[in-house]
């Protein structure tokens, strides 16, 4: 069974059993997604770069634990909505390819704003 | 192979054909989610509880997009910090199924922030 | 003295008087704002919409107490870059109301979302 | 006038005079606040710390212009609600000030999540 559809019946099920079903409204669950997001941003904040990427102990599974949650209220909304999560990725990372021809970025330094009519 | 790591590896490669990399910062990556969630929150801000269930045709396009915007850099943090993502939303569920014990929802109408010590 | 900018100097005092000026640069204010719109919305993610309007009691004090913590982020970044923050929301105001002319939602019950091209 | 009870009055009367005051809840206010961050974010997700303090021209009247959206949001929240959020803010630097004590951080290079207890 696909890894995320097997989280999301778990999640499903711990909702159902305390009664919260009807909180669940994609509006909620995007809210609730907003704000472990916010939680994930706090960890990073006052980081530099380099400091970002060298998360560890604690801290490391304080941040582990936020995208957790994420991950869990992202699936949640796309279980209510039907979406299937894997597929529209794998959709949106075919768009990203098209959009950015691999052979515009071989020189120079140019990052995805700073490419076409983006700032 | 794993849904999310095959995800994974496919943005990967696409960043670093592109000499993205030196960008996906875990910092750069966490508020790159950010701004895909807010794009996410502006599909459903004025949007009524029942609304947020009906959503549909052009609208369900978009908000999948989003929606596979948040997975692609959710997966692309946990990939530069080294977190296994699935791992950690069943051990974030475990924490949360013995945080908020079934047989203390079964009457009323609780939610999380109405119980214990949450507002 | 403006109340925007005397809280701006009251809170960039602040941030010299414990060497924290070279960690406020407008990235770091921005990641900072979004952290503590994420607490905002963590009081609201559950209530209805009626409920929404009725926080009151210490849930309404720390509502209080995230808004003025995205105030002072909001005025903290507008000051280093330099912009007039009430200026800028005057000319934002003004382009509002050219953009929805009063006329077009004087009947039915049309949203900002369901005028011309947006969804 | 306080310049922003003067803001809140303007953005109000444009609300009423469209007939969205019914969709003026705290809790869709806070999304929009949301979405409004998320706008400001993906300015800055993909520079450096010394380019944040550069944004110019364009990109700075965009900034701008996202700045004066959460402003607006954010008192329009504060009017909804009956929360005075210039008195919030001061009454919050005051707190701040006392949990960070001056002398605590005259040494050495210490942020304020490497401060007690906090990451």
């Amino acid at each position: 069974m696909d890894s995320l559809k097997e989280l999301d019946a778990r999640h499903k099920k711990f909702v159902a059993e305390r009664n919260w079903q009807k909180h669940q409204s994609p509006k909620n669950l995007v809210m609730a997604l907003t704000g472990e997001v916010g939680e994930l941003v706090e960890h990073f904040q006052w980081l530099s770069r380099e400091e970002s990427w060298q998360v560890s102990g604690g801290k490391k599974e304080a941040v582990a634990e936020e995208l957790a949650d994420c991950l869990i209220y992202l699936t949640r909304i796309a279980g209510e909505l039907g979406i299937d999560l894997v597929a529209a990725a794998h959709k949106k990372c075919e768009s990203n390819e098209g959009k950015y021809p691999v052979e515009e970025f071989q020189d120079g330094d140019r990052r995805p704003h700073e490419y076409k009519d983006n700032y």
